[in-house]
């Protein structure tokens, strides 16, 4: 495409790999996820934006038989194969208590004290940043050529309790990773025209 | 990297452009960013997963100085010549009716119903979307080899009011657009290790 800063510009079939062509999965090959690749995932995460680089984003790689007993009982009935058979299912979470980082991660300034007694721009501040987070994890999935599987469909207060009971981390959504089965892959839904959702001022 | 699909993965190039390498920009080149490349921005985004393809995610590409002044009694101090600089200011916003699409989205099943009467759910599901929708936007910025700045230090009730009086649609944050001055760019700021961060299960 010409205007654009052909130097940085990723090609169409990287654009592709992130966007156009990747789908969301319900079913998944037999190829096992290994750590080292979730290593890699968590290193482009980080990298992300963040306000202030607060940093609130909490993230629990699932890849034994225990660790998906334990999220099970959480699940919707639609998200409970599937997730099953993922070679990972990552809980997407947010540290309520994210500011006690910022004398680390936002030297600068005070930036703990902007959040210290004002929960309500915590909770804003830890659901937003969190997640953007998540998102940077599905890029980064993607960009390193796995499928993405993200849910919304399961039972906040379970997770919770199964996994971040007495620590201040809250679950916000739940992501399968590993390598799709494109056999599974429901057809493509419409999407918003620009005209529907963007104004140029 | 060993371990990964090298059919789809993305080259350190690329991983450069999107994470490694992209930095949050506080001032801008003279360089114009034309309506073609916020349309194949648009294109990008709109491919992105949502829950139950709601995509509750509205833009406001703001290019015109009338635009920008619109903007501007909104923005804290040490947002506001950045934003004047800005060939782009992007207002991400939510449609809080968002569900009033989702016969045309999501139309194999009565997903309207979900959310009608249901306002803590509409709200929670308009954020995080939205929110999903922002980190597409602005992963998609950077695939196109533009820079981004992203900012939440801003008065949400002037932004509604000047924007989106009489509306659905609300602010969640803003993120200007161009090709960044490097010389204005912050020193890399640190990150949380992945022991601090994520839990293996």
């Amino acid at each position: 495409m010409k205007d654009l800063d052909v130097d940085r510009a990723l090609d169409e079939s990287a654009l592709a790999t992130l966007f156009t062509e990747a789908r969301t999965q319900n079913g998944w090959q037999d190829k096992p996820v290994p750590d080292s690749v979730l290593e890699k995932i968590y290193d482009l995460v980080k990298m992300g934006p963040t306000s202030a680089n607060c940093s609130p984003g909490r993230f629990v790689f699932i890849r034994t038989p225990e660790g998906k007993e334990k999220l099970a009982p959480a699940l919707s009935k639609g998200n409970l194969a599937k997730t099953e058979a993922a070679p990972v299912t990552v809980i997407v979470a947010e540290d309520m208590e994210f500011y006690e980082k910022l004398p680390e991660l936002f030297p600068h300034a005070d930036a703990r004290s902007w959040f210290t007694g004002s929960p309500a721009m915590v909770e804003e501040t830890a659901f937003r940043n969190s997640t953007l987070q998540g998102a940077y994890l599905m890029m980064a999935a993607r960009a390193l050529g796995l499928d993405c599987g993200p849910m919304s469909g399961f039972d906040k207060d379970k997770v919770n309790e199964a996994f971040f009971a007495g620590t201040t981390w809250r679950v916000n959504f739940i992501c399968n990773l590993g390598y799709g089965d494109p056999s599974k892959v429901f057809d493509r839904l419409p999407r918003l025209s620009m005209e529907d959702a963007c104004l140029m001022e």
